[in-house]
C-alpha cells in the first residue's frame, strides 16, 4: 500500500504483484481533511480513514513518501504529521513500513527521478496496463510509491534468490 | 498538560490551578524512544506512552509547543510527528488542545518571550512555590507550557466573567 501523505488530500494505493507478473492496482483513493476543522481533528480523521484502508486490504507492507526539504515549514508540518500516522499503523500491526523519497518513486516507474506528474502517470498507467492513469490524479504518487516498493521487494527477492542459487551451486 | 514534543525526549508536566490560586505542579517527566528503534516503532513507544500520561491524569486540556522555524528539517519532521501523536490524543478524548510558541511560553512565565532556560525553570519554581526547578530538566518546557495554558484559561475566564458581570449590570 503505497501513502502519499498530506492532510488536505492524502493519497493512497494499494496494489498487488509477484515477481515476474505484471502488477495489479487493487484500489486507489484520497483521504481528505477539511481544512476548516481544528487540526487535531483533522489528525484523528486522517487516522480514522488510514485505518480503514489498512483494515480493507491488510497489505504486506507500506511504502510511504519520505518528507522532503522543498516543502515550507507549514506544509512539513502537516505532511510529517500524516506520513507519522501511516507509519504509526504500520507499527501498530508490524506491517514493514519503507520510506522512499519523490525521485526514488519517479526513478522507479519512469527511469528518471526528474519526471513530471504527466510522465508518472503515463508510465504508472503502462506498468499496470491501463487504458488510462489511475484516478483519482491525487492517488497517481500513492500508486508510485506501491509500485516502487513492490519492485525494490523484487528486487531484493531476486538478489537473495540469487544469493541462494550460488550457494546450492557452491555446496 | 503540557507536552514539549520531541521524538528521543518528550517532556511532559501536569499542574493543576484555579483563577487566584497558586498553581501546583501534580507530576513531571520525560517520554523516551530509543535513537535506535525504527522510526515507526519510537512513534508508536511515544503514543504508548504519552496515552499513560494522559490515562493516568485524565487532564482537563492538552497545551503543546507550537513546531518553529528554527529547526532543522530532521528534527522539525520528528518534532512535528511527536506533536501530532499528542494533539490526537487530545482529539480522540474530545479534550481542548492549544498550541502555544517557546516565545509565549517565555513571555508566560518571565515575562519575556527570550528569557533563556535557567531563568525559565527560576521562574517556573517561583510559581510553583518549590525551592528548586522542577525535575527531569527535560520537563521544564512542559511545566512552562502547562503554566502558561492555565493563565492563558484564567484571563480568558476572567474575560469572561467580566462580560458577563456587565451583561448582568446593564440587564
Amino acid at each position: 500500500m503505497g501513502v502519499d501523505p498530506g492532510l488536505t488530500r492524502c493519497g493512497v494505493a494499494v496494489v498487488e504483484g509477484r515477481p515476474g507478473a505484471r502488477p495489479a492496482l487493487i484500489a486507489a483513493g484520497v483521504v481528505r481533511t477539511g481544512p476548516d476543522m481544528p487540526h487535531e481533528y483533522r489528525l484523528l480523521r486522517l487516522e480514522e480513514g488510514l485505518t480503514e484502508w489498512y483494515d480493507g486490504y491488510r497489505p504486506e507492507a507500506l511504502s510511504i513518501e519520505r518528507v522532503f526539504a522543498q516543502h515550507n515549514l507549514h506544509s512539513v508540518t502537516g505532511i510529517s504529521q500524516a506520513a507519522g500516522i501511516a507509519m504509526l499503523i504500520g507499527a501498530r500491526h508490524a506491517t514493514p513500513v519503507e520510506l522512499h523519497t519523490p525521485s526514488e518513486a519517479k526513478a522507479a516507474v519512469t527511469g528518471s527521478g526528474h519526471a513530471d506528474k504527466k510522465q508518472v502517470g503515463t508510465m504508472v498507467a503502462r506498468i499496470l496496463g491501463l487504458a488510462e492513469p489511475p484516478r483519482p490524479i491525487d492517488a497517481a504518487d500513492a500508486v508510485a510509491l506501491a509500485i516502487t516498493q513492490l519492485w525494490r521487494g523484487e528486487v531484493e527477492n531476486k538478489y537473495a534468490q540469487a544469493v541462494a542459487a550460488a550457494r546450492r551451486k557452491v555446496s
